[in-house]
Parts: C-alpha cells; sequence; structure tokens
C-alpha cells in the first residue's frame, strides 16, 4: 500500500488527520507543487485527473478522492468512527461533510486560487469569483458559529470527517487568506480552539 | 416521513432516480424557484442554507444533501445497494460519485447560473467564470469517454449513485446548457442510452 500526497496540499492534510486518528501509518510519496510530478505522464496513468492524494493497494488497485481513501480505511479500522456509529449518525455525518466542504472548503479554494498571487500563471484567474466566493466564505462562518451553539463537534457528538474538513477549510483560510475566524465568533473559536489542540492537528 | 424538494432542482432529481431504484415512496412536499418558499423563514428554521432537498424524520431529524439523503436510504433499504456492496467496492463508488460531482455536476451548475439568462437579477452573473467553467466541462465529457471504454457503469459493474450523478449532469447540460455528449464520445453515448432507458430514468 502507498499513498501518493502533494507537499502542503490541503486535501492530502485531510488524510493525514483521518490516519492519524485511525492510528495507521502508511507509506508516502510526495509530490510538490513547484516539480509537479503528478501533472506528468507517469502519474496521470494512476489518475488522468492528476489530483492528489490517491491510495494504491497492494494489487496495484487505485483510489483517488480524500474522502474515499478515509472511507477505505473506515471500512478497514472501524475504530475510532469517524464517519458515524449509527446509521442515522452516518446520514448526519454525510450531511455535514458536505456542507464543509461546499461551504467551506471549495470557497476557501476558489479564493486561494483565483485571488492568490501563487497561482499567476498557472491558472486562470477570476478575481470577480475569488470576490464573490470570499463572501460567501465570511458569511458561512458566521453560520457555523451559530450552529456550534451548545454543540462540541460537527453534526454529531463525536469527532468526526466534518471536523476535520473544517478544520483544515479553516487552516487554509488563515494561512493562505489571512481570513482568521471574526473574534466575536464565540462558538466557532470555542470549536476551533478544542480541534485545534488535538494530538492528530498538525498530522 | 416526509421530503421537502425543489420542482426541477437538479439535485432533487438525483434523489427521486435513487428512490425509484430503491422502490419506496416518500410524500414529498414540494417548492419551484418562483415562489422561492424555501428561502422564507418557515424553512429556514429547517435548513438556514435554504438547499433543497431536505427529508424531515417522524421524530423531527431533518437531513439536508441529497447525497445524505441517499445514504440514509441505504441504510434502511440495502437492496439494490446503491452505494457498493463490498467495502472496496463502497471506497470506488465514493471516489466515483465525488468526480461525477466536482468534474461534471458542480461545472454544470455554476456555467447555468452564471450564463443563463434565468438568472438574472437573482445570482451575481460572472460570465468569465460560466465559460471557463464551460470548457472544463466539455473536457470532463472526453476523459469520462474514454474512461468508460469497455466498462457498462461508472466506477463498479453495477448501476450506482455515481451513475445517477453524472446522468442527472448530462440532462441538466443537455437540457439547460444546450450541452450534448458529443457524437464521436461513443463509450459515453451507449452508457448515456442505457441509463436514460432505466424505468427510473424520468422519476
Amino acid at each position: 500500500m502507498k499513498l501518493y500526497s502533494l507537499k502542503n496540499g490541503v486535501n492530502p492534510r485531510r488524510v493525514r488527520i483521518f490516519l492519524a486518528e485511525k492510528r495507521v501509518s502508511v507509506p508516502v510519496e510526495e509530490f510538490d507543487m513547484e516539480s509537479a510530478g503528478h501533472k506528468q505522464p507517469a502519474f496521470l496513468a494512476k489518475n488522468p485527473l492528476g489530483t492528489l492524494p490517491v491510495l494504491e493497494l497492494d494489487d496495484g488497485t487505485l483510489i483517488s478522492e480524500s474522502v474515499a481513501i478515509c472511507r477505505y480505511f473506515e471500512e478497514m479500522i472501524p475504530e475510532p468512527p469517524l464517519f458515524g456509529r449509527s446509521s442515522l449518525e452516518r446520514a448526519q455525518v454525510e450531511m455535514w461533510n458536505r456542507r464543509m466542504e461546499l461551504e467551506l472548503l471549495l470557497p476557501t479554494i476558489d479564493v486561494f486560487v483565483h485571488t492568490n498571487p501563487f497561482w499567476v500563471g498557472k491558472r486562470t484567474q477570476i478575481a470577480a469569483w475569488g470576490e464573490q466566493r470570499r463572501k460567501v466564505l465570511v458569511e458561512r462562518m458566521g453560520w457555523l458559529d451559530r450552529e456550534l451553539a451548545g454543540r462540541e463537534f460537527i453534526g454529531i457528538d463525536r469527532y468526526n470527517i466534518a471536523d476535520i474538513t473544517a478544520q483544515v477549510a479553516l487552516l487554509t483560510a488563515r494561512g493562505a487568506l489571512k481570513l482568521a475566524i471574526p473574534e466575536d465568533h464565540a462558538n466557532l473559536t470555542r470549536w476551533w480552539n478544542a480541534v485545534s489542540s488535538r494530538p492528530t492537528a498538525r498530522a
């Protein structure tokens, strides 16, 4: 088994935190944005979309998409459950992980790609789109703050993959976009301090 | 149990096809874009994001997000399995359903929202973003055509939720964007003809 990963990649970090929570270690081959080996033919044969991470099983089976890789490990190593323990919890985690992706993570990536100097010449940047997505992201931080009133974790009463997704999104927003959680977002700040102090947070 | 849905909505159609494949019927309350009751306080109390569909269970529990609703029904009614039968299949279906969402469905919705006259005055349209996403969508149709060489369904050897997602994306592309599958995409056309002729395709 081998995990193809990307240095400083947003999605690879989700998988790293997930694996650390499962207390499992997987051999990693790491690419980087500068040399971009994952956009070369040898890797495109494994994933024509050129996205990372990709998990390669011992029989050569390839699994792309962070959440698919996490789900595979959830099946192999059920404890601790990070996708929910009961049928209802599994639906609720699905719901909240998707909300964290669609409402936080994808806007964060859009703002980064469309407004950050790092991407000049690498992608066609549309500044107006980046600014529209920045407004969405700020609005959604307020929404999540309200949703976290009286709640320790996102969606269910146990740390789960939706927390990981939100954690990575807000870490990226703070680092790459200089968009920190506003001080008056007390619930979101409390949650952030809790998840950021887990031993797996810097995996 | 009640399903809140949206007339002609792209995501509600995914759930309708899924439920038809499971041979289950659920009472539906349908909103429409014109009167937009789902953006009013009574419904926003159920889902502050104002998105549809939403499933309300008999105890009042609310599940938003199409795939979360589908996953709930998969747990309740396991046959036929539409998220995969084995651990590996479940990871592969997750992988491919995400690819169909990220590479086909989200670009389709972006093109529609950012270039179609229907949305003038309802959303801030960014034409350049719509055009960039149209190119992505056309390119991804070519990719999916290549991926479907020698394959009957998407990801695994049985009709599954990734097929449903792709089906709804390409139906919307053809209808709302006038972007049909190019004639020289023989694999994609074969797959399209097969999934479109299922009894559930017009659910």
